[in-house]
């Protein structure tokens, strides 16, 4: 049994990792912290009644070292930052949610989030939490920077083809739709339901941060310089991010042997759905699938995929990450 | 051609106004208020270009008189009685859509409202704007407490059988499901889409402020001391009220009979349908219409009854107050 | 490990099931039955893709006890007393999630119903699948009646005070709202996305089909002819039933003596959730969890209570029906 | 006054017509027909209780033309094309709301719409209801062929930059997003609500049957032959549509200019808004407008446009094309 602690119990993200955990055969829950909130963790998520007795805390590196093994850090960017060096410190391992750990460059982190970095010895350590390219980095770390949810959805629909040389790692155009999940439950205007419903748009045209962070993790594993278009729209819907891609092809492929291609890149991620069909966010909701397929329009080769934003685009793939570095089934608590 | 001017102009029941007035024959919006923003109409609200090019600005009640014959005052309560005053001793009308002028005892007000009232002498000669029953009163006045949404909606459901002595004044449940809309603009996390999506629930069980509102208004009309139990609950989308209101039948009548009863009550009222089937809250979406139908269940009269919160149970209502006043065709701008 | 089968598996409680079994310690999926489809289930189910490789098939009785144990039959009501006697014959236990077994007087199934019933024998001995009700019954049982998804929702609210004495058996108003899921995959007109969304109202005022359901589980369980009148109203969600009910109350007692008596009353029932709060259907939804609490309004007692339909209100409560029958933790699969 | 008949009024386009009607100044409904259906339209469509008080009627040519002087026809493709001819031989000008006639050469229909064209002869004389295109035209016609809501959006989007030569007419990337009103009123399961609520994907990728349209009006006006990959999506609200178009420049032009450049393009133009924040489909949601912007991203021009499929997409630039037709102002009923 691992015992976990959750870093900033509040959010959306705290919320699924703590229904996956209740579900999970090998961790145990043993704190869930807040700088400014002691409620019962049950009077900030309803749902969670009945299946936990925690109350939030505000509790000290030393003090979350006494009760955990590993922790989640569901903090803000920047406050996470501030926060995992001291956990790492204190012999905890950290699975960390936020941006923080993701960029490898610090002056892209800066250019990007607008704050310089304050822990950049530990850029080039952190483990990019995907465990479809990085299941053995993430076995023997104790840092992981799991992975933002359009970014997932874009790697793995990318990286197949790119990595065995069948579409032109440039010139590709991500066209990226989220549920409002994805916004985070801070109140602001523009997640109210009576704005957001009954309506669909794009935003951050062209400077949305999962960006430089797609583009990363695609070179990094591919070994070509990757470019991309990202376009982020917001849909009135709680769960699930669709991305349609479109790419060049760069050597003569049906696609049937692009299907076989994907199938064969993922036959060891049980997680991983490449389907015939063009896949729906309803397919994968509430699961930590990823599903995709392929069509070949004209003189682009075009990718649908779909995964629920929270579970394997945050929550679920961070406790995929804590299967992997703790030895337990990849899939324990997952399905 | 009538002068208006907004005054509170960004917030949902300014916009549904100013879309009303766009299409008003005899309305002209000549200015749109703010304490804080200074911003072009259509940056607040997106879908007024092209139709306003109005900016905000904050202006004086001398200013207002310039340039305006009728202000709707869309200011939360307490602002509202603190802004009437002025706005009518320098001879301009009101049309207030607050609470402010509603209630007709500053006890009850201070009460529910937590707010002593500050304008006491204006709340027996302020009418209470539901045209259906109040018609002329008006047609005569310079003041208008424009209703609540879930008041107009209970009102007009429960008048007719209540003035014409065929169900009991007393014991009667009002069980009453609003859009969010009705929850306004300023934003709060149950408000959020993430929170309030795929999400139905009671709130302000027993002690929701439109209660003491519904009970004064129906017994002043009918005579009687009526007295309901009232509970709302917030449904997930944007427009519509629907309230299921159960009641003791006082005189044997058919189902057939109660309708008759209703139609001829509002055989004068454009905005009423009293219809067979049961209405839905999309039938009166984005309308003025009040949808009505009763049947009887048991030892109950149970009534259906829907309208938009926004429109008939906000603005529009306003407009058809507005039209009454200056005694243009009562339904223009709300066809 | 226990062999189970689905009878029907092309709709919504067929597909809850599924993903409830995929987590089931103790069960094994060994065959799904259509008499029409003999696709994959992946193709009537994508989001099953993964997690069940079985393909549709039309299976006798026989070819049924040559593979499973228990058969969920998922089918509509009629055709399920066509098929239960059969698997009964051969041996097989059968929860029948119709409701062609819940009501014991065959002329009030037929009333209702408009169908005679054709196993009007077994009617006595089907024992009634509400755990928190009947545990001991379910346990020693070859055939289980499924509740309705609404009767669940106001049985579980209503069935302590009644019992206790604490309001009176008749004169009860059950104001219920249900996700559109609840109406089954057959499509129709109403059921729309176009004409659903963004729409609220009610049906099947005064003869909806649960009414008799209510009235019967609660007399009987009670020892009081109980008697309600029920409204049901489509809300434009997926999941989730709230109803909102008024009793008179009977005996002197405050709203946390209420609370008390219902905490006591479920306190061996570990999906029973008495909170002090009112829930939304947000809170249980995608969960076996059935939430309520009271509020004493006026001369009323009102109960608000919610549930999933498709878990709690028909496919989790199938899986702890069956769990009880078979002599696993009451929560396998249902956490 | 002119007369009008709409011929088929079951669907949302006929709804959405009458809505308008019911607003115009010199229009009067005097026909609605159906072949099946022989209700009060009232109740087909319950928002139009108190609006209009005709019934459905399975009438002849004659019989139509001695009613109206102009019918909307509001029938499925195929069996428009076997209704306008006989409209037209009898005098009436008709405004045609399917496919049936936006498509210039026959084999192209064929192909798209598996079934020969019967009424081949009047293709080069209808003329496409674009009234920003082809305001003259439309003026002087008795037969419009108007146009589809993704095929509007598109136009409109793109027009403006391929005729000033500002982009490629080639290798234009369409990634487009509807709201489900779309898929029309016939009852099937891909539309249902518990299947398109919550769930968002693509449909037709590469075949749908809009992509010939755009290709044909964009290449017609332009003088280019213009070539797209277009992708639909379904979205889960019932109006809108979204298109984030992808385009190559070829000339040198900053936003600013290319927002000039198309504000100047529509300058005559009073439903098209060339805003500079990024649209959503609220904000033109239940209105005529159509609104657009554009970013630079990299080396692409994407063009972001929003409109309500069912008004600017359908019935309300029906309504504008009507107007052109009999020398109404074009806003009127409109605004």
């Amino acid at each position: 049994m691992t015992r976990v602690a959750i870093l900033g119990g509040t959010g959306y993200t705290a919320l699924e990792l703590l229904k996956i955990l209740a579900r999970h055969s090998s961790a145990k829950v043993t704190a869930i912290t807040s700088r400014t909130e002691t409620s019962p963790i049950r009077e900030i998520h309803p749902s969670l009644a009945g299946r936990f007795d925690l109350s939030l805390e505000n509790l000290s590196p030393q003090q979350l070292k006494e009760r955990a093994d590993v922790v989640f850090c569901c903090l803000p960017h920047v406050a996470s930052m501030e926060a995992v060096p001291g956990l790492l410190e204190v012999g905890l391992k950290v699975i960390d949610l936020s941006a923080d750990y993701r960029l490898k460059d610090p002056e892209v982190y800066a250019k990007w989030y607008g704050h310089a970095h304050t822990d950049v010895g530990r850029l080039s350590s952190a483990v990019y939490g995907l465990p479809e390219l990085y299941r053995d980095r993430i076995r023997g770390t104790n840092l992981i920077a799991n992975p933002g949810c359009y970014t997932s959805t874009s790697i793995l629909a990318l990286a197949p083809l790119i990595q065995r040389g069948l579409v032109e790692p440039t010139g590709i155009i991500i066209d990226a739709k989220s549920g409002v999940s994805g916004a985070g439950r801070t109140p602001k205007q523009n997640i109210l339901f009576a704005e957001c419903n009954e309506s669909f748009g794009a935003y951050s045209v062209g400077n949305h941060r999962h960006q430089p962070e797609i583009e990363q993790i695609l070179s990094e594993s591919s070994g070509h310089k990757v470019d991309v278009i990202f376009t982020p729209h917001l849909t009135p819907m709680d769960r699930g991010i669709e991305a349609t891609i479109y790419a060049v092809p760069k050597a003569k492929a049906t696609q049937q042997e692009l299907l076989e291609v994907c199938r064969a890149f993922y036959q060891e991620s049980p997680f991983v759905r490449v389907v015939d069909r063009i896949p729906t966010t309803k397919d994968s909701a509430y699961t930590n699938f990823f599903d995709m397929t392929i069509r070949i329009v004209k003189d682009r080769v075009v990718i649908l995929a779909c995964l629920d934003n929270l579970i394997k685009g945050a929550s679920g793939v961070a406790i995929q990450n804590f299967n992997l570095m703790y030895g337990y089934p990849e899939t324990d608590g997952l399905l």
